[in-house]
């Protein structure tokens, strides 16, 4: 169970995220993004970490989430940037910033589809990257971000 | 004229298309998009077509409008991107997510301008892209939306 | 109705689109090009303009067909270059030659097949480009021509 | 020997192979364009095969007769498209219209030569491509058109 | 001392420029933004010009904040696009509407740092760019625009 | 604990992994592979998976490895391939081949590292990829064979 | 003057250059083909060369002219291979298999349009080369080409 | 029949040809290595060819292979390079030492498949390349490998 | 005003920019470098830096003057490498060697000309750069020299 | 013959071009630089012109020599750049600086050597350009030299 | 003379090196691997080195004789990795992980010899590069492994 | 100890090189190059070689004293063309002019640098390229220059 003195871990989900389970079944299968923060976040409790979940379709509104983190206290960012993970600096620049480590996710195997997709702003940087485990990989970051935890 | 059965087409213009009839006149005209959106929901009635307009400069706030348009029961999407055509890979995952057939419009000339601007994120996955055919392609946009719902 | 002084449009379709209606029914429909003329021909009487229909699989031959195109007192060019769009220069040439303004267009998504159609010679010195409107597009792009006959 | 049941095969030679023979003949030997059509009709009689064979300098031409191939009831053609090969998207466009499968040969190794000569534009829809392999590739060709026929 | 009649600057801060003085301080110093734009405030009153500040991490916010920036009567802009430098072709877009002239500057050496940091989409058409000068760029960008407003 | 008819999980590790714990301790820490096999196959009974390990420098015993996987009823394959991830074209021809589901792993965040390493002939056709998580990473892809065999 | 026994020098002028005069006159003056080639024939004539002039729109038919030049005895060819030059292998492959000298020859300045136009397929091939010399340049060629024939 | 003083094939076939027959069967047919060795030894023996057949997963194995071919006499070798066509150097050197003619062959059409699959580090130092004929292939090249032979 | 114990500033001028004032007035203003030279010399004074000037057109007397500086106990340098910029690695490498602070700067706005200008061998190497500015960039970098200095 | 008012034409010889004559016979020929340049001056007497030759291997002196044609009333300048072709941007910004025509160069034919050589700093601002014509090329620049001064 | 605590050098031969003396010998000469190993011996025995010689095709041998170096003390490895130096990441993380230094050999010109020949995935990690000194070089970086050993 | 008759090698040093033993002692050691010219003009006279010295930072003087070396009877050259390596076609023209033997040799690892840097002009036509073996690197140059003049 997490507690107040609980490790706490942020996750952020990019722009279309907020579609998952009513977009394109084929490839993010039909759990919602509400289901899905459920399910982490009991996950969470297990493994004694106190999760907050956030989304944003604007690529600023993230970009200030991850600078609060800092002030937030946030031991280790999950994210997943969806599409601005091939188009953002600005939030590499955000994560330059707080220095705060993250794990990078994608559900679906970025490197099965459109070439645009095989680049990402912030692998070099990240912790730690999980590409194509379905939503299963939340569930890995989650662990991932204990084992780092734990690490320090 | 369009009815409450009326199928229904929504207007997206992105980044600076509100400075239209202000911005570069010779490439743009003189038409403010108050004036240009009056006119073409006057041409959308005679095609018995429900049209509704939507500007924004923040790229996530047009990526929401396009995942709305499901609940909203919007049959064809016309979007003039601006400047996020080149940039936006978020606009397309909106666009693969809600499966909603869409028109690619561009005022002018695209490929008489910077190179940058040759590429599309969108074309690929758009039932048809106008290009440089002035403001006037927006009524060309509007007859293929009402040929587009009438083939289904 | 046209009539002796109808403005002329000229309809330029190059090679391999005398297979139109035989050839890849999934992308091209199957109406052949003779019903094509005819129809086009019908809608521009409609729009008072004086259609002629010109097809050819050699480039030599399109590229004279445009240069006769002047002393033909031609007002408007509307060309199909099929597979020549993506090689000929020399087409181009023939554009920069008469100066008459022309309207590319393509009847499948040339930006969804192979990525050496997604660039034109023609592109940057049309007056319009029309891509991915099934043969509808003919009918938008007699719309065009009309709309640059009038703004002159 | 051939009858008039013999599956039908169509022999198409492209630009400045009507000057072998007598052009560079370290690289294409002294054997003339029609000798080798002799030796080939023979050998394909010989095989129970109807050659028909096809010389043209001129792209628009080559695309005519592969279209014409439908309703000539070719069953498989063999083309040497000499600089088309690198060239012309017209003539891999006439395939995909006709469907027609087709063998694709270089009497020379292309890959020994200019880089410009390293990319086909038909290669990825040819049912079989052969290189370098001399004069003798045209009697291997005939092979394999024999060996597609008797596998439908 | 800047007057009612004093030329106007505006000074635009873009994504993560809010984190200065926290973030990376071998890179940007310890001064906050807040002393930033004090210090600048100041310098700017006793070259008589009229400094507004503004800072968004959002793309859209900073395109609306330059298309204000005309019926503001802003004389020129000074702008640090941060990572918008690299991926916005909105705010180029936004700029070249207004035609306001603007300097674009650089706190860090952007060319001693990543390699996509080392183009941007907005020099080609800016009044003069100040890469790697740290804070005191600001300064110097201050002496140009007031240069600039002279020179009218 | 596994037993014999526990799922079976093939390891396999390419070249100088044999050598991690001596080498480049900064990178790779200083746990031996025996030791790490050892800990894996103790994890692996916990998740009731039969584990196997196996290392070579030499691509074509990989090769071979992967297709014997086949006939020893391997249900899922854990690689780090180590240099062959960026240079094998072999090693990825034998898993189209065996058609068994693999998870790709790298110890170090290969993102961080030269350029040639940000690219692998394995991940478009693996079910997941693990990057940078150190050597916990392997215990992650412990648990993502688990998903994928209970997903069955 | 020219004679029977006169070397022969063929000028051959590729698509488009019909329309010299009439074309683009900023470009390329006024006088028409049938002008310059009747003051060539003069000039020729004085330099003691038996002059043919050809022009054709088709590449085939360029092909087969260069074909031809050997039968015919032609000791030089000049050739403005407009568009051709940069799109077309055959001539190139005509211009080996006849082994005989040719000037390549463009009225403009290449190098200062577009950048397609800056490649030939022909120039590494040529006895020598000549850009933007204007119609004048047709002149030089000549006494080029005497100057091959006297240096045989 | 072939007898001791008959002209030595090698057939080499590289990694992952050891399993056609078994491994995609849309592309490799159902037809075994061994199988398909033991008819195109049937079918040497007709044409009075020894044939000596070779697998092997491991690089190095085969390069040996190539310079043993020296002292054993083969007058041409048949090599279906597998993945190493795309990735060895080591293969291409061992040719350019032995000097022993040889043909390139490939089952299914490899410019149909990835881009990787399109550049061969043998084709242009090989006496004829077969690409895209199936099993039906190795045919072809023991009939080139006679012709080869014979016209020594 | 500046002594004795001044610190001291050399402007190095490279290629052509003895010619400012008579060459291209349009992007280079009328001032002449004698003029400048004297204007800033002045401005140098008030700023109480002594300033050395120097100008060369041959690439080996820039090397050989930076390389000078150290024994003359030169402070900072300002350059304006003219052409240079783009393809002197001999000037990079006197930098590198004499570790002395240098300001790089050039008049016009290098963006907005030829492509090969927008690469610079010498700015990531620089202590600022000042692009664009007109010859009111060469007071600019006065200041910031005087900035350099002063913090130390 | 050439007097007082004779118009005047600089020939540059660039580096290593004294050489010729001894270097690379089966290239340039046996004739000397000093015999060229008498030549010249013999030709450029009989086309009433004042020809003044110079020679230099550094950048910087052929820079200078530029920039006082304009003092010295030099009408055209005939440049062969040699390797400064290539690499000299200085040599580029004089001829803008002067705003003198000039005619570029080259014995050899550059599109028959290393692809370095294919590229000119100069070739898109030359009044004409001669590639390949020996030392033949330098009489032809002459009469061009005269048709651009008879042109004015 | 070397003795048992002579320094000791290993030298390591790549694929095909095997084969010199009876390869290319235009390039390679006539001196066998074996005579070459012995000269060698000699040359390092008056060096006082104890030198071991190993010749492999196979990558993975190769990689496993630099790990085994560490634990047979080598001081310094010559290699001339043959065609695995323009291939192989694997060759370059077995000298990472050994960290002893290496000098890299190459017999021939690599820089003469075709376009992938010049890249080496080794050199930047190397004590020293020795490239086309011929079978010289071998003695020459038994020169430079004494100079390393003694400069420790 | 050399004689009026020994052979003749002439040292070239670039650019920068006279600064070492001052300029980044890391790189290049405190060696100066009087010291070091005066080493080596010691160990030329052991081999019985006449050395002679020459540097500049200048690169058509470097390309002049090549040009000289003809008529100076030098037998071999061994240059560090320092930055010129990377940037100067002249040098590489002057060896093509004197077909002297020439050895390229860096003092530090060039590879291990910027990008820029592992490009060289000469290394193609060289006869051995010696790389970041520090000043020993021009020892072994002389063994070299010694190797070659007695392999005559």
């Amino acid at each position: 169970m997490s507690t107040a003195d609980s490790p706490k871990v942020l996750l952020i989900n990019g722009p279309n995220l907020n579609m998952i389970g009513t977009r394109e079944p084929h490839i993010y299968g039909s759990t919602t993004l509400i289901q899905l923060e459920d399910q982490l976040t009991q996950k969470a409790k297990q493994l004694e970490i106190a999760l907050t979940c956030f989304q944003s379709n604007i690529e600023g509104e993230i970009i200030t989430k991850i600078q609060q983190a800092k002030s937030n206290n946030i031991d280790v960012i999950i994210i997943n940037p969806g599409a601005y993970t091939h188009t953002s600096i600005g939030i590499r620049d955000a994560f330059l910033s707080v220095q705060i480590p993250f794990i990078e996710i994608h559900i679906s195997n970025v490197y099965a589809r459109e070439n645009f997709r095989h680049h990402s702003y912030l692998s070099d940087i990240a912790s730690g990257i999980l590409v194509g485990h379905g939503l299963f990989g939340y569930e890995l970051a989650l662990y991932r971000a204990q084992n780092i935890i734990s690490s320090r």
